[in-house]
């Protein structure tokens, strides 16, 4: 796909640049260093610090839910690449106010070596680390294996319970009871119709051929669970949903949030097909939608293709996740 | 593209009953047809009623900002194509509430012919009802010959005005007023990077090549006015921004906010690469930015391109602007 753009090396430092002019009054780069986001008022007196960070590429992700009732800062990585432990030191002392931090961020090898150091570095300095890994991502390993799943925009409802239980009060023990509660009820299965091109790479690093579909692959191009002739909405709605349910173990009197996300190119119009047939499916299945949230929440640069991601929720989760929000990416009244 | 599609001649019809299945508390349909939409508390009682409607495939464009603080009602066409009188009918009267009707839409004759005879009919009812035609599209006509001029993303500036002059409980006359003052404010300019495909038809309707952009393309493929090798993402922004400059003769001093839309298929990245020059020329220019929106505000389907669009606001605008909302596609805190 044709990008707009001025040198592809400069695609992040240009990016960032652009969303601290456009968000001045709610965001701050730690130390003059852009890659190391906080929101504009960190660290809030006596909260947990929520933190993330991740490769850039995936807007809203991850950057985008700074901001109050979800995260106070990110380290942000270059296009696919995992932020470095400093930048992710500088922004875990700056949204720390004395309660502690808790990391949330998607299962990837990098990742996790990065901010695992950068825990090790933090707590050097005094400052409590506790970390919640998303691994969402039904497609990419079986039952019984979740701790090689990926993370993917099943990720969102972990932000979204962290941000409200911590801007309630709780403690980080409390802060991370919740959020680890949210990742064992949250799930996603995706499908992608098109590759993508890195700026600086400027060819597709993979391929999805015209057709065709790739059922699970991942938010970078990993490989997938199915590559087929590209099915009707309806077909690939109830696949990514049977999977879903499967794993889930989701019953007939559940309760459940949905996240129709597009992973870039897809337009809302055909999310919104997708998601007729998700509710009459969950429905078919006993299961009662409590929220709904359909739109871009974890892309891969202009992939054609959409996720679904399914939170079951008691009382305390949906109340978490009906709590109001402002980021720059994401108002919820 | 790929599209994610069921039958594709009953895109627009899942695509509502979707929506309708997302934002059960914020829409319903009048009189069971999903082509006319209203706030689920319409009419407001003692408000004047802010309405719109237009063709399907540019989400959030027209429905997605039917709520709090922006619309009360909007009338739904197939893909590009106008919505009848008789919908727009229905959309007017389940809007009044005794105070008046105001039609804001896009200048395109089959919306202005099925509008106006929309507005006969409620007059007939003893409705009152004003129009004022969006009409942004700098490249659309020249200087002078502004009636002519097609409207685009810019309309979003003229729902925010109108819907929080009409929800802080003005007159018609007096919404009227606001809102052609707003649209005299607004310009904007786009520049395409892919054709689109619409669903019914199955292939491009117009072409845009590999390597090349057309400034100034429509929102349906409507021919621009330059076709070159694609720019730098600061040589677009500046050819955009100095166009909109000139024809709203834009001084030192003055104050804007700017939107900054992707077409659909371009990334929030690329949106914020053209903001950061954006911002930077108009401070080139003397003119302050009191406010900026950057993502999918209007759209055409999974066409790649951006637009801006720049308001010049004084207090009373800038006001109206600021006031919170809150849609199905959009919220602001």
């Amino acid at each position: 796909m044709q990008k707009i753009l001025n040198v592809p090396t400069e695609f992040v430092n240009e990016m960032l640049e652009g969303i601290l002019e456009a968000y001045p009054t709610q965001l701050k780069a730690v130390d003059g260093d852009n890659h190391a986001l906080v929101r504009a008022d960190a660290p809030v007196a006596g909260k947990v610090g929520i933190t993330t960070g991740g490769g850039s590429g995936h807007l809203p992700l991850f950057l985008g839910y700074v901001g109050k009732g979800m995260l106070d800062g990110v380290a942000v990585g270059d296009v696919f690449q995992s932020p470095t432990a400093e930048q992710m030191l500088a922004v875990t002392k700056q949204s720390n106010s004395g309660a502690g931090v808790l990391y949330i961020y998607g299962n990837y090898g990098g990742d996790v070596f990065n901010f695992d150091f950068a825990a090790e570095l933090a707590a050097a300095e005094g400052i409590r680390v506790e970390t919640v890994v998303g691994a969402d991502d039904v497609a990419s390993a079986p039952k019984g294996e979740e701790a090689r799943r990926r993370g993917i925009a099943g990720i969102f409802f972990l932000y979204k319970v962290a941000g409200a239980a911590a801007a309630k009060g709780l403690s980080l023990d409390e802060v991370v009871a919740v959020t680890k509660k949210a990742s064992a009820q949250t799930r996603t299965m995706g499908v992608a119709l098109s590759p993508v091109t890195l700026p600086a790479v400027g060819h597709p690093t993979f391929e999805v051929k015209a057709g065709e579909m790739e059922i699970g692959m991942g938010i970078h191009g990993e490989p997938g669970i199915r590559k087929s002739a590209l099915e009707s909405a309806d077909q690939i709605t109830e696949e990514l949903l049977t999977a879903i349910k499967n794993d889930l173990d989701l019953k007939s009197g559940d309760k459940v949030c949905v996240l129709m996300n597009s992973l870039g190119a897809t337009p809302p119009e055909e999310l919104y097909i997708m998601f007729r047939h998700a509710k009459k499916t969950l429905k078919g299945y006993g299961v009662d939608v409590a929220r709904a949230y359909v739109g871009e929440f974890a892309t891969s640069l202009e992939m054609a293709g959409a996720s679904i991601s399914v939170i079951r929720v008691d009382d305390e989760l949906l109340n978490y996740i009906n709590t109001p929000v402002h980021t720059p990416f994401f108002t919820q009244a």
